[in-house]
């Protein structure tokens, strides 16, 4: 298991960054990290504390019955203002507060949900979802001032696997569960979720349901979506719960609605999840490139192979020279097999013959010993939240985006963002930055590609600089016919992309289901649908 | 290949029965297999020729600019009366063909599309959309009288593969395509769909995605959703184009939305599909079992344990009886593997390990040499629609109903089936009958268990008898927390079991797309959505 198992209490959080406050680095570290990216701010930008002047003034009060879920504590209101993009982490270490929300409501019980959804209907008070709020992308962060109030819903009281049905290999999870939380109730029963995206120690079940998120795995299961067996989500016209199967042709898919939709539709509360045995057999290898163009073809190849690794992950040269595991500008392919079942070196060893059969020089690991490049990688992968915290304390410019795109338009893409990209780079900051990327997942007709971009940015312009960069970006997304997001939701941030994305006759009927299900437009407002468009 | 393949061209098909004429089975031949059911007529009915006094009066011509698209002629509105489930059958046998279409359309392009929908939408007449009339859910036939006229909108005329991607192994196909014309389309390219449902010869891509259907892969794609990377869809209030996009996280799946839609929000004219290469490696199986129980434990741990097999379908001793494959009661387990790429005998040797595990006898097959049980129960598998057909001019009611449901309920709604629906069949048709069993599609958490019913009818009754059967049918569906239907669709003869299935909010999102989409109400009316309910 590469991650940690930390309590799923909020004790010990970062109000203003990712994760734990105990592993984000020290001014010294931040400084230090600072004069690796030329150009960057000589002192880290302090973190300011909270106080309740830097809040805006509480616009609604709970009635009596609900009062005991809410609170409007000045910590609760600030860490639930943002989600964590850069530019979310920048403007809370502004002490850019306006946005937060008036009260914190935290349901104990499914009832409570719908009783904070009937209040909020009827006083016309927004309701944002939140889950952890791990959201890079302004989902939990509420925008505009067509409601009297906001509440911040926050699922973490929620957190039980309730019940857990060994022979279907199944299990009844409340959507508040955080990863770890998740994982500890499963293990004893010798099953596993087995969806780790980056976030995991920090997102919940409900947020990956309702961003369909991306797990670590490669190929085969990789959205949170396909693990999905039955989904119950409160909405403001009822309860909606579907029947548990393991597949089905009636009709659309409900669940595939709801899976998604962000909040804008229902406020997950729980789902039954299809389970797997942990795996027992494991093998992995690093393969180098000298061409990423030749990397890029061999990860097709073990994308359409039918060999299913549990990883394969391409480091550009970029990537792995940051992540440390290549040193002259190769490409590092990571790949992993896993299975609870079966021996699985003859599939790793098929899958080398493949890379090597496109130029690759692999690099297996020894069964028992550390694997080297993939070890590597995945702690500076776990690591790097913290790490962008502290170059955005030292006004370094430092964002991800991803997407997925068929194969045939990926190089093209790629030389896009290296060129046009880097040319708004340094437009924006003056300076040539670093455009690094990786592909995150692939699929026999693409990869998602995931792109990370540091150049030094101006005190108190970086959001702004991000946000020019990133319009810039989402248009090449679009020019090259790529999604705008892969697994990160679209949110408020990604909308424009969105827009420009979704086909127009599905957004007339996703805001006519909107509209169906939310007649009060309190959920989630200004996710996924301009709440301004008519119709 | 297990299929022929046929020209495309509707020369040759049965008016009122399954496929083409000349595989029908003769008057002697019915006689001889009407023997087999005790209580059956002595003699076939007659199909009756189709002549224009049968046929109710023609209430609606197209405008001078459609005209030359369209076709009252009695044959065509004959033909396109019905589906092919059993009822459909009798009634054409019968000579019933009261709902019989005003027009059949035959558009030859997307703008023919469009015009249809813009004069239906105008003029207040009933759009069913037709691809090759394999429906067995009164998918294809209008009911009740609330619009001007039908129109059935055939888009067999759209039957072209127009464009391969090969990089991204994905290819842009019509939806009017049958199985066979396209496979012919791809096979040159070293391709394939892979996506072979019963009907194969006699339906469309553009079907299989309205109903989301089945292909007769046992594991991981089951379902064609999963083979789509975008739509084209044709609304009447425009057409709907998804990105190619091998995965997105980018709000609900547009897609998701249109695959099981059945023509209700619109007309699927055309897709980009995922393709394989061409398996060049095989294996196959099959394994006695004494006990059913213990054979659908071993199926449970072949679909849990990863292997991911081809085929994996299990015969009940009915089922293996009837198919001619076991002689002593015992139930059969088929089970294939394949790849392009690897050797398989592996995969079949681990499967063939599990099955032994759980009591059961393999036979495995030499290389080479046709596969014994597999193949056998093959050929009757594909026969099977036409010995339906014979059965059906013999008065006997025969007919099947699939669902899927979980691994912990499976054992329950086995013998419920078994016991309770055969004390139906009895108290309906004075006779036992015989209820066989074989899953069809295998998952971790459930398998699609798919039932055949065959006892002796009244002549005169049978599509009564058969709809007394079906409606207790899908009460103990209901029961036993199993789908409606696994991959048949819902149409119009399932609307009961999945409006009790389906959750109550989704509903009210899905009319409210519906309205949003098809304001006129033109699009296949009654078919998922109740015209009639309100909201």
């Amino acid at each position: 298991m590469p991650y940690a198992s930390p309590s799923s209490s909020s004790t010990g959080r970062s109000w203003w960054g990712w994760g734990a406050v105990d592993k984000a680095l020290s001014d010294a570290e931040c400084a230090a990290l600072g004069q690796l990216v030329p150009g960057a701010a000589d002192t880290p930008r302090p973190v300011p504390e909270v106080s309740a002047p830097a809040l805006p003034k509480v616009r609604v009060e709970p009635p009596a019955a609900l009062a005991p879920l809410m609170s409007a504590a000045p910590r609760d209101r600030a860490s639930h203002t943002y989600g964590k993009a850069y530019r979310d982490v920048i403007r809370a270490l502004s002490g850019d507060l306006a946005a937060a929300p008036d009260q914190v409501a935290r349901p104990r019980t499914e009832q409570h949900v719908v009783d904070l959804l009937d209040w909020a209907t009827g006083a016309g008070v927004a309701v944002v979802p939140y889950g952890a709020g791990s959201s890079v992308v302004g989902g939990v962060e509420y925008r505009g001032d067509s409601h009297r109030g906001v509440v911040s819903l926050d699922l973490s009281a929620l957190d039980q696997v309730l019940e857990i049905d060994r022979v279907s290999r199944a299990a009844r999870i409340q959507a508040g569960a955080l990863g770890p939380a998740l994982e500890d109730q499963l293990r004893p029963h010798g099953l596993t979720l087995r969806h780790f995206p980056q976030s995991f120690e920090f997102s919940t079940l409900g947020g990956w349901l309702a961003t369909r998120a991306g797990g670590h795995y490669a190929t085969l299961y990789t959205h949170v979506d396909d693990l999905v067996e039955s989904l119950r989500v409160v909405t403001p016209i009822g309860v909606n719960e579907s029947l548990r199967l393991p597949g089905s042709g009636a009709g659309p898919s409900p669940d595939r609605l709801f899976l998604g939709s962000e909040g804008t539709l229902g406020i997950i509360t729980e789902a039954w999840m299809r389970l797997q045995e942990r795996p027992r057999h494991k093998a992995s290898a690093t393969v180098l490139f000298d061409d990423v163009h030749a990397a890029m073809d061999a990860v097709r190849a073990v994308a359409q192979s039918g060999l299913h690794p549990a990883n394969c992950r391409l480091l550009d040269p970029g990537e792995a020279g940051l992540a440390g595991v290549a040193r002259r500008g190769e490409s590092v392919l990571v790949l992993g097999v896993e299975s609870a079942h079966s021996p699985v070196d003859g599939r790793l060893t098929e899958l080398l013959t493949l890379a090597r059969d496109h130029g690759g020089s692999p690099t297996p690991t020894k069964p028992g010993t550390p694997d080297g490049a993939a070890d590597t990688w995945r702690s500076a992968f776990l690591r790097m939240p913290y790490l962008r915290d502290a170059l955005a304390r030292m006004s370094v410019v430092t964002e991800t985006f991803e997407t997925a795109c068929t194969w045939s338009l990926t190089p093209e893409l790629y030389e896009a963002v290296r060129g046009q990209l880097a040319d708004v780079v340094k437009e924006v900051t003056g300076a040539a930055g670093m455009i690094n990327c990786r592909f995150t997942h692939v699929y026999p007709d693409g990869p998602a590609p995931y792109f990370t971009v540091i150049a030094p940015g101006r005190r108190g312009s970086e959001a702004a600089m991000w946000d020019e960069i990133k319009s810039a970006a989402m248009g090449i997304l679009h020019d090259h016919g790529a999604t705008v997001t892969h697994h990160h939701a679209v949110g408020r941030d990604h909308r424009p992309g969105y827009d420009r994305q979704r086909p127009e006759p599905f957004a007339v009927a996703l805001r006519a289901a909107k509209r169906a299900l939310d007649p009060a437009g309190i959920l989630n407002p200004g996710v996924l649908i301009d709440p301004t468009t008519a119709g």
